[in-house]
């Protein structure tokens, strides 16, 4: 074995750049590009695909994106260029010459030298039309094409960056990162229906079970959290879920990502609905300040009732019924379509590990969901039951003493009152760009029937 | 539907405070309270697990564990405390005055006015025992409660910091972050024996497939990286991956992480390698400067053998054979136990989508692997071929022309030369941790016979 300073050294005089962008030769980014301060003709590259031609008498018009933007760079060639090559969808380098650009539309300009056709489109087999929005469901049958659309393009730029944001929220605020398992024995938490694992059946194994027992795709990090919160105090995990349903509904997936945190020593709802939001606040100003064009492109074609209203309202609810997806829509219409926190749901209700409130008759739990409009339930959390004999009852009631005991040892040393959240990644995209269907804020979706690529 | 601007403006008058911890009581972490300059007596709140007892004449020694770094906060109470109840493995809250120790062994101390026990812990069933350090088989059999070892604990803080460090690299350097799908249609990648995905048996839907065609859990996110390359230029993922091998080693589990990346407009390995070694430099630097005392912990008690050596060497080697792992042994023992690069392996041997070198009488492809002491490979990349007749007879070669129609389009349309790679992250950690067993630096191992929790 071997040091990481040893490794480090070793590699030390191998190579200096990190990245191959950051070669000496003036290879820029699109974004770089029409970010450049006082463009005076300094000579770069730059490489991406055709997203416009447009022929003058003398001049040529090229819009090329690579993707670090929705923007494109404009390009500025004389009629020697042959416009029949340069085609809507191919890729091209261009050398030249960065300019201010005479027009109000841009900032700079790029005065083409030399254009290079890496690979050429045909513009008759092309799925994507020179010129044409195409509807989403039109999209969604060329999964790796429709990328290449200025409004995937955006979606995807966003999802990205709320990533980004995700995981420095919780880096700045002290949580450990944790990831936890997909393939999972526990089958049993009423989550949702479940996927089962089995080595395909071109190398079915003489045993019944590859892992000896019965092994499903998680429905949620929870209860893995929960154990690392006992070590590490605050923790997360930013993962794929999984639920077998037969959906073909507009904001479920059968797989999915959901971003979970969980606290220990955090003793009432209040001081968790305060992640929740910081969470929510500090993804969404980062989102807006980085890429404020694709934010309002969705809103633009995508949403186009979108507006920025300026009332402000919360309601906290207490309730004492199931909610389904129609009573969602009703609470949160009826206060003033605003999110809406719902809290202390009845105990027969929730699942096992909910920490009972012991406010008989009502009997409820302390759980929290937040419902936002257009989406519904964005996340759900609790405090979860950290008192071993209200526990063992639960999970007595249940049936699942004997499958959970790892889960009740928790509770039997060193246990500590605690509370965690889950927030549905997907429907938070939804609910900040205004996008209808879930399945256009995944890169690639999957559902009842569909498994594309 | 609904604004991202409106939705902030919405949750504005809520609440202020972004997290629990930064309330206005003087709850501190214990890393926090560690790093605290001049402590002169401040009332402040620690909240953890107590990791030792030590009981004098007229004073209680404690030592004060959250998670938040290797070491413990010492608290000293006096002899009115009842030592019975504080028990290795409880937790307690901790009220006092934060100041400057006496011992050379600390900076401060934590001289308690109030301890509170908030969960006991009963010393003859606790599985860890005080003053013990156990054999990682035997903590591997406590997957809910090894983490509360400092040998677990330091790993997976590296573990959570390398994530985040890896997160950044690639967003400094321009990298769209995807999440590439874990369910796939695609089977026939050659990568290694494949998991099956089926709605769990309670639920058998009446046709064959709930997806309708075989799904399976994904061997790499490769492919589908290649198709947002080709929208955004310079793309990565970094999420789980599966493989159904009978194996019980050392280095490998049936779920594990890697990192990937795919630069479009790439167009020779050193390019790629230049990223590869960026990444780990880079992720190497960020973890040894912000978690030093974990590193040294793992390098001092797990691998005695760990020396910071100071030579430095890399070699570039052309292979004409495949490499089994004491190939690569033998190859990182020849070149004086350095990491090495490994290019250009024959065509033959390797998949369909690696770049013809078009170099016979030998015909390579241009890949590379990095080869590291003690772990083999690390890293595995290559070219892809970007032309679409090569890889046309590539795919017929190999039967698959008819699966991979959408993998030959994005090669119809706007094809660039382009690259990628792959890192195993546990190999990674096992590298610059010197951890010999895989299962030990991830969270919830799974392999053959064994799917804990």
């Amino acid at each position: 074995m071997f040091g990481a300073r040893c490794l480090l050294r070793a590699l030390r005089f191998c190579f200096s750049a990190p990245c191959p962008r950051h070669k000496p030769s003036a290879k820029l980014s699109v974004r770089d590009a029409l970010r450049a301060q006082n463009a005076s003709g300094e000579r770069v590259k730059v490489q991406g695909w055709i997203r416009s031609v447009r022929s003058q008498k003398e001049v040529l018009f090229l819009h090329v994106n690579d993707g670090t933007s929705l923007e494109s760079l404009q390009v500025v060639a004389d009629s020697s260029f042959d416009s029949r090559e340069l085609a809507f969808g191919s890729s091209v380098k261009v050398q030249g010459q960065l300019v201010k650009s005479p027009s109000k539309r841009q900032n700079v300009e790029l005065k083409a030298e030399k254009i290079e056709v890496v690979g050429d489109c045909d513009a008759k087999d092309f799925p994507l039309k020179y010129k044409e929005r195409h509807p989403m469901e039109y999209l969604r049958q060329y999964p790796h094409l429709r990328c290449r659309t200025n409004v995937l393009g955006s979606i995807l730029r966003v999802r990205s960056e709320a990533t980004a944001a995700i995981h420095s929220f919780f880096k700045d605020n002290g949580f450990v990162h944790i990831h936890t398992p997909i393939i999972t024995s526990n089958d049993c938490e009423g989550a949702g229906e479940l996927f089962q694992v089995e080595p395909s059946s071109k190398i079915k194994v003489p045993e019944e079970n590859f892992f000896n027992i019965p092994a499903f795709l998680t429905v949620s990090g929870q209860l893995h959290l929960e154990v690392m919160s006992g070590a590490f105090t605050q923790v997360f995990t930013f993962g794929p879920t999984f639920r077998a349903e037969n959906s073909q509904s507009r904001r479920h997936l059968a797989e999915f990502y959901m971003v979970e945190a969980e606290i220990s020593f955090l003793e009432n709802l209040q001081d968790l609905m305060q992640v929740m939001e910081g969470l929510f606040k500090t993804t969404t100003t980062t989102v807006l300040s980085n890429c404020p064009e694709d934010v309002e492109l969705c809103h633009k074609f995508i949403a186009p009732g979108q507006k920025i209203r300026t009332y402000a309202k919360k309601q906290l609810s207490n309730w004492g019924a199931d909610l389904h997806t129609e009573h969602e829509k009703y609470l949160v219409k009826h206060c003033g379509n605003m999110p809406v926190f719902v809290i202390n749901y009845p105990l027969k209700l929730k699942p096992f590990y909910m920490r009972d409130n012991e406010d008989s008759p009502q009997h409820t739990v302390a759980a929290v969901d937040l419902l936002v409009p257009g989406v519904g339930e964005l996340f759900g959390g609790s405090l979860r039951e950290e008192r071993y004999h209200f526990l063992e009852q639960q999970l007595a009631r249940s049936g699942l003493t004997e499958a959970y005991q790892w889960y009740l040892d928790l509770r039997r040393f060193g246990s500590v009152p605690h509370g965690g959240f889950g927030m549905g990644f997907e429907r938070y995209l939804q609910c900040i760009l205004g996008i209808d269907n879930i399945k256009d804020v995944i890169p690639f979706p999957r559902f009842t029937h569909s498994c594309l690529l």
